[in-house]
């Protein structure tokens, strides 16, 4: 068998999943065989050049026509294009491969859920980040219970390409476009990545205070005289309670002078503590047992998750490949008929904590979400 | 002239103290001299055993008598014993340096400030963090405006001797003794850093939400058959505005498996970012102009604040010279009648933020302090 | 045109550069058209599924059927298969990127030095490490003087892999098959570093000390009841003086607890130093101009050496990617005759290095190589 | 009793000891009690105001008039100081501690541990760093067989305070007077703190390679109208073969660039792995038994060595405080006429490494020392 992909959206989400489908049969030569069937977008030409580099068989402008000829539906396009092209794939036996946040809106991502839940078809939403090597072997120390009992978790976002007050105004920083700023961009990833890592251990979150802020206002436009307005947040916070009593912050910034992609997730239990950095997304720092200190881990052994794929220690891996391996999976359990996580209604839950934290920083209460 | 110093307080503060003062006259050679006169405590025997390595002239158990015959107070007792004494040395005039914070609630500390703005005498408290060189460093720096506008704070002081339930009660776990608890403790110092290296930058805080959690409700009593329950927080945090319009994060625990001592404070501006912790204290993370990445500075030159005291470049200074330095300006201050700083009225304004962070977490509600 | 690669090896370095050859159409869009035409190999099954799965059109157990199909060779053979092959290829104008190190001896070396100058094709020696983005920023930097005089060089090259006893032998720990063990494993790679990122500064190398240490002796074969003798040196280190003045310090092990891939490079200069670690190879640590500290420099961003054809700032890149820009960078200039470095005379350069460090360490003198 | 100390040199390492004497009694209790009798120099007004500074009850500029009046002569003048009035004391039964190297040349060297064979006194070096927490730790785990068979030790000592070719001629760069350079004043520490950490695993040193470099030639003197010429290294490198079959590598320099006091030991066993940096002194990266990667370890807790003696941990000490654990140990042993190391011989074994080290640079051959 073999799975015909469509794939909305041919920039940076396109090119990442296209790069991680040519890899699947050198690397995982298990996974299902995909044809890179048709690469969807609005700009003719523009779509023509990616669709050609990046090895699609055909282009489209309007994704309702190719749900009747594909199996996979790759929504990579902006948070507002997730909401319509998912439920109608699921809608059509389509499974869907959506990028995160899972809508711009808690109401859409319901709709979304509630497709989903109604589709015999999977739907898989895109936190890649679950797919670290030194992520997963996290969680499994943490399920193993390295770390006893969680008293605290701090996950952190930070970037900077918006420090200059010129950086010019995109999709992304348009409410009705984004649905959020930093918030649903990276928060999105920070609350997955806790959930991922322990979720069984804490719980769900009983009681947060969040905080949204916006520092620039209006941007320019290129080639447009007029400025838009920024009606996102460019930075969130958020301090929340777990139902087991643990405590976690939140926080992220496109204002971290300093900091390219740094997503960080920092964790104290009874027994151990751990941290990790995107930026060096093959180590991992632990204190678990008799320690004395953090060792710093390099997650790059034959017998860590995913890495026999690869190379041999040491030979580090790129941010892409958390691409591979989601696609590994995700293609694998659609052809298995089998489950993929996280799927949509791990997207509900992310973005019901996103939808509590706005509304915290709108009344300024604590809520419970 | 020569002052005649009296401590409250022989252990931990009291040693800390002690050496400072012992240390003035080969390294601070124009400092004030001063007499250890008198030492005084509960326990007459561990006193006269302290005020013998100490190097104290005489030891008293009433603190009442020791006003009259002393210039300078140091109040190193526990937080509630902070109130009265600093208040009746300040009447007589005599000046106090007290310890942090600067009591257990803030209508003492409300009493104490008063005492202090009506006395003749020096008022100051031991926020020692202030005295790092490393810190001066980065407050110059920031003075001279090399992170260009502030936009993000975060402070957070991470400790771990309460990880173990069965880890003792002591007077720091009792709210009529201490006020509060890791909040009081740790974040006291936190706060102030946070005024001292930023005040005039971002202003006052405008609006915070606090969270105190406590993880152990009792502890065992050494020599007792009852445990004494936990009346304080194991941790904090707060997420706060500023005038300016930065946003600030701040947290402490004493349940953070794998810190002993970990105060660290992170900035991040529009021209540059700093990081500095405590257990590096020589060091300072410091990005600026057109670095592409943090530099990891050794403040240990002898231009830098306090160096040329001591040794050569890269011969590093440990936790107590921060007293040293404290000591130095406090005792010149006091001697030649001139502002020291911090003093009781910037107590005052860290209790306040404390005050503000507890009533937030039990009302539920932002609050404006 | 379309280039005809044969490929000699399928094993650790034949997967390595049969995925850059399949990445470069999608991320190098003007890299010459490839066919992977033969694999090649001895053993037949193994090959034929290697093929299969490295996506090559064909295998052939005799690399001498090959030579009038290809353009290309790619030898990745073990030491001693790259000296046949390698020549007589050149003779008969195919192109060759041979892994390194050149040969197993330095007159072997030179044969092949001699037939890479007489030959039209293009004579190529793998040293990956020239093409990590954060190397060619450094060199560039160098270039420019931003390190001033060089006084120091370090060139580490550390892994682990033979601290066990019972690690078991293969053709690496022979001295016939491999000519040198961690020296031409390993030290191969440092010795070309520094000469790419510092040859114009420091010149040759004028006067060299060297050791060879093997710790194990011999160690079992798998299926075999006698262990074989271990040949080769299980580290080496070499100390040297460069034309300029400059001092060196070599060094390699596979004894090296706890490391698994550190090849690390140290440079001090009159005006700045640098560090670079293979592990972390996304970073390196720069200190120039007024730095008072080593900058931690992630080398992502958009105009860094062949970012621009991956992804945005701070999505780091793995090991691999230094085969796909070597690769790009080989087939471009054999395609436009055009001239690619590292050659086999750069090959012979370090050759001539192994060789003296190998006739101090028998002599107990110090060299003029 | 009261021990009477007097005390040759009044400079950095005058005010070090002198530091070390005056905590003594604070921190260290069961210490001898100490006189600082008489401060010994040259210039007699610096004297008189730097023994006023440092609390001595009397000057000299006649050491041979003081060694009847103290029971303990610390020689910490320049190099070529050391020999003569150590030997004197010692022959007149007054215990010495002498500053490193022990002396300028090596059969300086051997007549002053001679003359220590001879006397009933105590005769110590000043080897500091020997009394860094984590190095006692360290060598702890090595001699409770924690790294297992020793492989590679590599020693380095880094500053940078002669980059610039303007910096000033001292005594420290002239032959006659300081014996060599980077080697007799780092290099010396390095050669000591291996031998301390490893003697008993590795044992001596049986073959040598050294080299010794010379950056600049010549620098300015103030207030002279000529410069002076340099006749020592700027920095020197050794590779050394162990009688255990370990190899070690050793470098020293004051060129640098970036490195104020960058004393660094790293160690690789068949079980383990450690690091060590002065700049860091209160960590140490340990690497044993089952763990991944090294840990940083803060040797500050109660247990280790002498930090009971301070602070709580996390609490940070500083460079100076190896000299207090230094006077400590030397005083008690003079006292209770106990051994004390390091002594004149280990002074003496020093002193040979960094013979043969010069005597192989000279002559261009391994050396066996």
């Amino acid at each position: 068998m073999t799975l015909d992909v469509g794939v909305l959206g041919y920039r940076f989400m396109g090119r990442a999943h296209a790069n991680a489908l040519s890899r699947l049969e050198m690397f995982f030569p298990d996974a299902p065989d995909t044809n890179r069937s048709v690469l969807i977008g609005r700009d003719e030409s523009a779509l023509e050049a990616a669709a050609d580099r990046l090895g699609f068989d055909s282009t489209a402008t309007d994704w309702e026509d190719t749900l009747n000829k594909i199996d996979v539906l790759y929504n990579l396009g902006p948070n507002h294009v997730h909401v319509e092209p998912s439920i109608a794939a699921l809608e059509a036996g389509v499974s869907v491969l959506c990028e995160k946040p899972l809508a711009p809106t808690f109401s859409d991502a319901t709709r979304m859920a509630a497709a989903a839940r109604e589709s015999p078809a999977t739907a898989g939403i895109a936190f890649n980040y679950r797919f670290v090597p030194a992520i997963q072997y996290a969680r499994n120390l943490i399920a193993d219970g390295a770390l006893g009992t969680i008293h605290h978790v701090r996950a952190r976002y930070l970037q900077d390409w918006l420090v200059d007050p010129e950086a010019p105004w995109s999709w992304r920083l348009d409410k009705s476009l984004a649905g959020s700023g930093a918030l649903g961009d990276l928060g999105a990833h920070s609350i997955d990545l806790v959930r991922f890592l322990l979720g069984d251990q804490v719980g769900p979150i009983e009681r947060l205070s969040g905080q949204l802020t916006t520092f620039v206002d209006e941007r320019p436009v290129p080639d447009e005289d007029e400025p838009r307005p920024v009606t996102v947040d460019d930075a969130y916070s958020a301090q929340v309670a777990f139902a087991s009593g643990a405590t976690g912050l939140f926080e992220a910034s496109r204002f971290a002078n300093g900091h390219d992609n740094d997503n960080t997730v920092v964790i104290n239990g009874s027994d151990g503590s751990l941290r990790f950095s995107l930026e060096r997304l093959n180590e991992l720092e632990l204190l678990t047992g008799e320690d004395r200190g953090y060792q710093t881990v390099l997650v790059t052994d034959s017998d860590d998750p995913y890495v026999e794929h690869w190379w041999p220690p040491g030979h580090v891996l790129g941010w892409e490949h958390t691409f591979v391996h989601e696609n590994y999976e995700f293609l694998s359990a659609v052809r298995d008929d089998e489950t993929f996580t996280p799927d949509f209604q791990d997207g509900l839950a992310v973005q019901r904590i996103m939808d509590a934290i706005q509304r915290s920083d709108r009344d300024g209460t604590w809520i419970e979400p």
